[in-house]
């Protein structure tokens, strides 16, 4: 039997997300738009398929299914082989496609765009209409729905946190601690795989950095580093003896329906030396700063100015958010890929806005103890941030 | 202290698939490339770093770094910003960079392909030059080195597969099954990421496919589907139990040094019914011919007709590659991506040369059981196919 595409408990949901993004049409002046990422379809769709949406600003979204074959037709879900259909199946239900239908010229490969520019008859001297902005900006207020399941996917990687002391052994490598992290997670329910948005992040469930490895600067546009265990995929936990004296900072993903939260936390091995405890006291600081000031009507680069002032003040500037290489952003938004938008940098005048979703990630790097701070996921309300990774934050031992 | 870019053991490995790469631009009229995407990097480098590589058909490569900061500056070793600065540098290194340097079309999103070809001032009027072929086609063919770790990848893959039926417990959930065998995995040195060409692939570690969830038809690209365990990511093991009388069919990611290895074995639980074992005997029967068949000079489209016309002899065409939802491919190029040329369908008349790396994986879903079949990844040689995951190819049980 053929299913709905849309699973019946999204319904309402979908037409909020779908009236978000056709007033963002209305305000950009983009008549129609075809949508053919994963992550944008998830979002149109709460599940996923290979193929395409086209939406307008009036009438009904048509969905082209490509892959898989178990959706009921209906109006406005059409099993198709290829793009090459899409706009002749739209001329038959007496659609009017105008020349200029927005792509997402972000995400899409530049012969896949000139592909589906050609399938819709667009004159390819022309510059072809961006949707991946639009999106993204879409994106970044979540719905009620969604931030409940982001909530519910907090709670569940907070839950396998809590564990994370039961997991360690003396004498573990790093990368072995990692590999009981992700067990437990996947056990709890983690769906394993983190969508992300651009083609340059690259790793599997997150990263366990352990003493100077977190000093090793690497590749990705990731807060830390870590030099990995293979130079093929330099990042993260680098398969050394977690050291006595030395952090153990743990950022791995949830992502148990589709949303993900982003959360990390600190442990060490025995004592660590007086600057790496200032250094995670002073992120904790920002944090709870931070969780009153960023509250609607609030620029995303003031955020990045205070946590930077602050840092500046307790004179550990020069460890601030990585040593040997910094980043040059203190969180970013999160979803349903793990970097969304905003990105809190010290440029981006973005205004925060109810229900964005916000991962705050204040960290040092102390040479020859390895990196500390913390790390949580907000949603942002009217009178600042409800955390949804709420779980101790202090430094705890290993032993 | 800074290292050198290329990894000293590596280098002249490196050299070979430069050449190699240089033979195919002089065939192709092409006079320079711009790479930029993790895999062509990483073949071209044999490690990771966020920039571009600049190589014409005459003269040293140029690397442009953009990330991280660790590589020692030399004549051909550039710390870039941003891609804007690679025209001057090679200007002011007495490059002559031609108006049409070709880029990965197919890899690159349309955005960031057109801010290239304004770096590099080409006529944005004219048709861009496309590299993606290109290099997919020189990384078909792989070296000795490239040889060696793959095949040192298999034999790692072979030892966690046979410790397979030590991990199941009766009563386990398909999940439950995949999540020790990624422990396993992992622990074995398993990066756990695979590297994926297109944006249409999504998944963690590979997949286990138990009982009629292998009949689930998926979104992607694989040869089999399987619902998963949340809409969110509809492929793979669905978290039910594994009952008497079906199959599991495992199929999971190598990738322990850059170089991926694919596999697939199949166990079961209890008994399975005739068809099914016999289903399976074909899959190996189809594996045994090919292994001699597939020489060099021997057009891929032969493999899949031979592959279909065993299937058909043995009257499990219903079954073959699917049952609700077909795959139109028996197998697939694999290396560096997990999805790489030539693909083994009915129209692709690509001509095996030696040492191509292809993974075989005819396999049936017996609707109520499950699906069966083998999965190997080989070596073209002159004498046929040398096996890199050689094992047991026979069902196993879990009990």
């Amino acid at each position: 039997m053929k299913q709905n595409l849309i699973i019946p408990e999204l319904k309402q949901d979908i037409e909020l997300r779908l009236d978000r993004v056709r007033s963002l049409m209305e305000r950009d002046g983009i008549s129609a738009l075809l949508v053919a990422s994963n992550a944008n379809i998830f979002y149109l769709t709460g599940r996923f398929f290979r193929g395409y949406i086209y939406l307008s600003s009036e009438g009904l979204p048509y969905f082209f299914v490509i892959r898989p074959s178990v959706f009921e037709d209906c109006d406005n879900v059409i099993a198709v082989r290829k793009p090459e259909q899409i706009d002749e199946v739209l001329e038959s239900k007496g659609v009017v496609v105008p020349g200029n239908v927005a792509l997402e010229l972000d995400s899409l490969s530049w012969a896949e765009t000139t592909r589906l520019r050609k399938a819709l008859k667009q004159d390819l001297t022309a510059m072809p209409a961006d949707c991946t902005g639009l999106l993204r900006e879409a994106r970044m207020v979540k719905t009620q729905l969604e931030i409940k399941l982001m909530r519910a996917d907090g709670a569940r990687q907070a839950g396998v946190y809590r564990r994370i002391a039961h997991l360690y052994k003396p004498g573990m490598t790093d990368i072995e601690l990692q590999v009981e992290i992700e067990r437990a997670l996947r056990l709890e329910g983690s769906l394993g795989y983190a969508r992300t948005a651009g083609r340059l992040m690259e790793i599997n469930m997150g990263s366990v950095i352990s003493g100077d490895n977190a000093d090793s600067p690497g590749p990705y546009e990731f807060a830390m580093g870590g030099a990995g265990v293979n130079p093929a995929l330099p990042v993260g936990a680098d398969g050394k003896t977690m050291a006595q004296g030395t952090s153990v900072m743990i950022d791995m993903n949830g992502c148990f329906n589709g949303y993900q939260t982003d959360m990390t936390r600190v442990w060490r091995i025995g004592k660590l030396p007086e600057p790496a405890m200032k250094a995670h006291a002073c992120s904790l600081k920002i944090l709870h700063t931070l969780e009153k000031v960023a509250v609607p009507g609030c620029e995303v680069c003031r955020l990045y100015e205070i946590a930077e002032e602050i840092a500046q003040k307790d004179g550990l500037s020069h460890y601030f958010m990585g040593h040997a290489q910094k980043a040059g952003f203190i969180g970013h938004g999160v979803g349903i890929e793990l970097n969304e938008q905003p990105a809190i940098t010290s440029r981006n005048r973005t205004v925060l806005q109810e229900n964005m979703t916000l991962a705050l990630e204040p960290k040092f790097v102390i040479p020859g103890v390895g990196a500390v701070g913390a790390e949580n996921t907000y949603r942002v309300t009217s009178e600042g941030l409800e955390n949804l990774t709420p779980l101790n934050e202090e430094i705890e031992e290993l032993s």
